[in-house]
């Protein structure tokens, strides 16, 4: 049996990327993000990985995963539902960890995805990866706003993990409530959120501005040096 | 007289950069970001435009800006002294509104700073323009963290505008009183802050990663087709 399992979220529509497709079809360095995202999974040693794909587009999915182990699952109408549909699809042995993980992150490092499994195996029930927030940060209140003190937020990304059975629990007991992540659930049926470091290279692909972003990694992974890889040594030099 | 006056704080090290010259002196598609901050501030319309410069690069700072109408300030030991020092050199007769900008924000477009100056103008003493924020964010409390409601977060960016004469007041009075940037301290003077819409291509360069976005935002306007383009193309048709 796998250390852990993976369902990667695959489901959302991309309007934002202005995509009649759905966003993880889109394709980055020649490759879709899910077939980005499930590789990461599997290369890190999760079995089984499953995939939720809105219904209407199994097929393309299929085709992106270009013959991936994966299981493919048919999504419902919100993320949770989603979400909850991969749980039930992964069969015994089930591994008892597992990371839920959005597809429209991926270029998450492999480090990432070893401190959250980790740290769950150490015994926190519920883990995520984050990154220090660098903006100055502002909560409005109507027609007021307070600044919120920077050191103390951190932004949170994917894939979280969990003890796989406290998951489930969770998303049956809080099926009707929604929420932005699965952490969130757990917190919900009184299990703490521990956090890990993340990575600023672990973006999620939301804007068109996001894919460059993603592109101008991607060259740098692949040691094409970049106008600004000069510059910055032009400077140090 | 100008409508506004415009300080550009260019004081920073750099160091999260990794280089040993000061920042704003990188260089984004063959101009310092000082050099592009500055001229934008410029075509706004801004005059007085002060630059405020590490004391030990002055020289270097004036060749990046290629002999540009400015007046070149001394920057102090913190951010805060740095913009006072700005500020004390908009000499008679001095525009009614100010802009403080960061100098790693170079690609501001214009419309972000005519709607920062418009709402000083219609009366705001103190106006910021904020984009929303796209992350899940959490605020932690020692072993604990919280997860906050992302609809009411912003985050803020720069140009900042000003009633000049209120955010001069606030410098002195507040000048012992650390803060990260101009429009806390109006508001720790007693004037409410405004937001306006600002825009993500105003980021603020930080990080080695942020050249990175900043390049493919510069290739973007310049209409050369990315990658990144012709994948979203793909998958809108």
């Amino acid at each position: 049996m796998a250390r852990f399992a993976a369902v990667v979220v695959a489901a959302g529509s991309g309007t934002r990327l202005g995509a009649v497709a759905p966003k993880a079809l889109l394709e980055l360095g020649g490759r879709a993000l899910v077939d980005r995202a499930v590789a990461l999974m599997a290369e890190c040693g999760a079995d089984p990985v499953v995939v939720v794909v809105p219904a209407a587009h199994r097929e393309e999915f299929a085709a992106a995963l270009r013959g991936r182990a994966v299981t493919l699952v048919d999504g419902g109408a919100e993320r949770q539902q989603s979400v909850l549909a991969g749980l039930d699809a992964i069969t015994d042995p089930a591994p008892p960890v597992v990371l839920v993980h959005d597809a429209a992150r991926p270029l998450v490092p492999p480090d990432v995805v070893e401190r959250v499994v980790g740290a769950v195996e150490a015994g926190a029930r519920a883990v995520i990866p984050v990154v220090p927030v660098t903006d100055t940060v502002r909560r409005v209140d109507g027609d007021t706003s307070e600044l919120l003190d920077r050191s103390r937020l951190r932004a949170v990304q994917t894939p979280q993990g969990f003890d796989r059975v406290t998951l489930v629990g969770a998303h049956r007991r809080y099926a009707a409530t929604p929420v932005t992540d699965d952490a969130t659930l757990c917190e919900l049926a009184g299990h703490p959120v521990a956090l890990v470091d993340g990575s600023t290279d672990a973006l999620k692909i939301t804007h068109p501005f996001d894919v460059l972003v993603a592109e101008a990694l991607l060259a740098r992974r692949a040691n094409i040096p970049t106008e600004s890889e000069q510059s910055v040594g032009d400077v140090r030099g």
